[in-house]
């Protein structure tokens, strides 16, 4: 179910006004950016912190938001997936007032002194990190990527502006209404948070041309919406695209190690970006490995896709085509391929992948910080899941989202990532000979 | 003059040749952005090295390189101004390989840990440093941006597609062939800087669309060339664009150090981006303060443009209008307003400036320091000149630039600005719960 699938919203709006009303909203942003810049922390905190009471007293109006938009998704006929995505319930309304909760007790990401030295003239130069100004969200269903996208922005000192999923709209509403709550109850403007009021589609095409208004674009959703913003956008986009996450599997891999990552990484959630799609086995040892490998993948539902040489030692495996070294399946499906030792893995990944995340399996020192430097991707690791591609398993309370770009940020994006950086020079009467 | 200037180069190529020769380009320099990115801290020292060497030696060749240039723009009927640009000397040579060795000597920017932390599942978590990949270099006349840019790109770890200005492409082509040498000679591939061997602007258009094979564009010119690329380019570009830089005289200020600031600020080269484009002073001093300010100025040959206030003060100067509070003049031309304190001077630079560089001439600490938060710009300065907007002066070497985007890298731009960074993670058998 995409934006395009409720063209007749109760709020559309005449183009027009649609204009008009998305220019207020930037202006509205903007000046509430200016004053969440010069907020200190404590308010910034106090605020995430009443949000999440806000989010707690205000929960019977959102979970009847939510209703209302689960019936208009029912007459829709949405499917049984995208029904639980968007779907609340007390429980996960508790989990949205705690996300905004750890997001409070996060360090303030804003004001740090990221490098401070002297040059021989005296100058003192330091370099601050400082907020990013306003910053567009552009996602889809899940209502509680509205909390989490609008206080991460708001921890950071940015004003946010929202343009949910459509089928979400009720609920963005009611949730964005407590996020203001909160904000003026700490004193900064219930205007750093607001969500685009309308669910025309229009809406995203002028946010992307608001580049005197919006600083930078974060969409987040599939991948015809993150290649229509970075096609259209006037503004600087962070964008997340496909995560083609591999495992491979080193002639000097731990075999109890192997048969739990490999059965992690794909299947304990086969939807996310940190999901492994291919499998790679160094030739030297996939007649050990694979057998085990891929009879605990197929006892959790997984289907296999493999090359020739997968074929030769399990032929119940599916044969392989290129396209699917290609494939993000965010599905119980897996490629799998016989390659040569970490050099051939590293071709691969760096030819079919994403940068999104890899990971090798490996007890060898030397094998491993080679396949660290080597593959060219946001996250690497050794001997752990690729499930870990999370900001919150990182370590940085909530994310944003997976940037794939290579300018940063790339990697997780939490709160720190939604600073930039301004440079503060003291001097006492220098000019430049 | 422009690119667009020299449309029968002795270099054109037909389009479908340009396209396989610039694909051809790209392909190229991936392949040697690979090998950088894994060559040693020293291997690269040592091609910038020998790199500047070869510059010397080749020294005959690039000033005949750059006489042949010269002839050209002559015949074009170039200006002085740009003619002094263009030209080279043996001097100027020797500047360019003192430079590179410049370069050489600065910290390797790639590899640094930028942060390292461990988690309570036992991963332990690194961002370190890694080179962007391919930059694109697209800029005008000065060839010995043709040095600096591709050695800092490579210092970095990656390749350059260097396009520069059509009037000094024969001496670009004669500096790029010594860098070149320099990577040889150090077992690097010589192609990980190279030259587009055309001067049709058609090039420009094919750069900003290689996606595939260039990561970052870096723009170094002026604002319709920076426009253009910002419109066009389907590739993240780090984007310099105005400084409208001001100069701030606050109450406190020390009356000595204002006039040399200011006249440091504006007149000690009016055609590079960090010189001051507008003063503004506070009312309660501006009978005190400006009259000696603007005699200086008008004594060194500065036009003046002043707001009433200013022109009750000295009727000499010229009526400023709106227009001149956003302008970038890039001339001995000085726009001067009188405003109501830190106030007034910080919501001026805010709504007219570009977010580039500003500075405050005070002795009173808070004020400095409400000014130095609160002005939104690359680069806040307190009792020094705007003038020192520049990387050397930061200590960073030599740049490419300074960007005025929000999103890093913003300021200057050395070697390290041309790194992004990787997350590497160890761990010994995790997975996610």
């Amino acid at each position: 179910m995409t934006t395009d699938t409720l063209p007749h919203s109760p709020t559309s709006l005449s183009e027009p006004d649609l204009a008009a009303e998305m220019s207020g909203i930037g202006r509205r942003a903007r000046e509430a950016a200016a004053a969440l810049a010069l907020a200190s922390a404590d308010a910034k905190t106090a605020a995430l912190a009443a949000a999440a009471a806000a989010v707690r007293v205000r929960s019977p109006q959102i979970l009847a938001a939510n209703a209302r938009d689960l019936a208009e998704a029912d007459r829709q006929g949405i499917s049984a997936a995208l029904r639980d995505r968007l779907a609340l319930d007390a429980g996960r309304v508790e989990a949205i007032a705690r996300g905004l909760e750890a997001i409070a007790a996060l360090p303030d990401p804003a004001g740090r002194i990221l490098a401070a030295w002297a040059q021989p003239n005296g100058l003192a130069i330091q370099r601050i990190a400082v907020p990013l100004g306003v910053i567009g969200i552009i996602y889809e269903s899940r209502p509680n990527v509205t909390a989490d996208a609008g206080g991460l922005a708001l921890k950071a000192g940015n004003a946010a502006i929202l343009r949910g999923g459509s089928e979400s709209y009720h609920s963005s509403h009611a949730l964005v209404a407590a996020l203001s709550d909160g904000l003026r109850s700490a004193g900064l403007p219930g205007t750093a948070v607001q969500l685009v009021p309308t669910r025309e589609r229009a809406a995203v095409g002028l946010m992307l041309a608001m580049d005197e208004h919006i600083d930078v674009i974060v969409p987040r959703g599939g991948r015809s919406l993150i290649e229509r913003v970075q096609r259209e956008s006037r503004i600087p986009v962070i964008a997340h695209l496909e995560g083609i996450c591999h495992t491979y599997i080193d002639a000097a891999a731990d075999p109890a190690k192997a048969r739990a990552i490999t059965l992690n990484a794909k299947m304990r959630r086969v939807s996310i970006c940190g999901a492994t799609e291919t499998l790679l086995v160094d030739r030297q040892v996939a007649d050990d490995h694979l057998p085990a490998i891929l009879a605990d993948l197929r006892a959790k539902g997984c289907e296999l896709r493999g090359d020739v040489e997968t074929r030769a030692i399990d032929p119940a495996v599916l044969a392989a085509t290129e396209e699917d070294w290609r494939t993000e399946y965010l599905d119980a499906i897996l490629s799998v391929r016989v390659v040569d030792g970490v050099d051939g893995a590293i071709a691969h990944i760096n030819h079919y992948g994403s940068h999104h995340t890899d990971a090798i399996v490996t007890e060898d020192q030397r094998t491993a910080e080679r396949f660290l430097r080597e593959v060219d991707s946001a996250i690497v690791l050794v001997n752990a899941s690729t499930q870990f591609a999370d900001g919150g398993e990182f370590g940085m309370g909530a994310e944003i989202g997976i940037s794939t770009q290579r300018l940063p940020p790339r990697g997780p994006v939490g709160a720190e990532q939604l600073t930039t950086y301004k440079y503060v020079v003291r001097g006492s009467g220098q000019v430049r000979p």
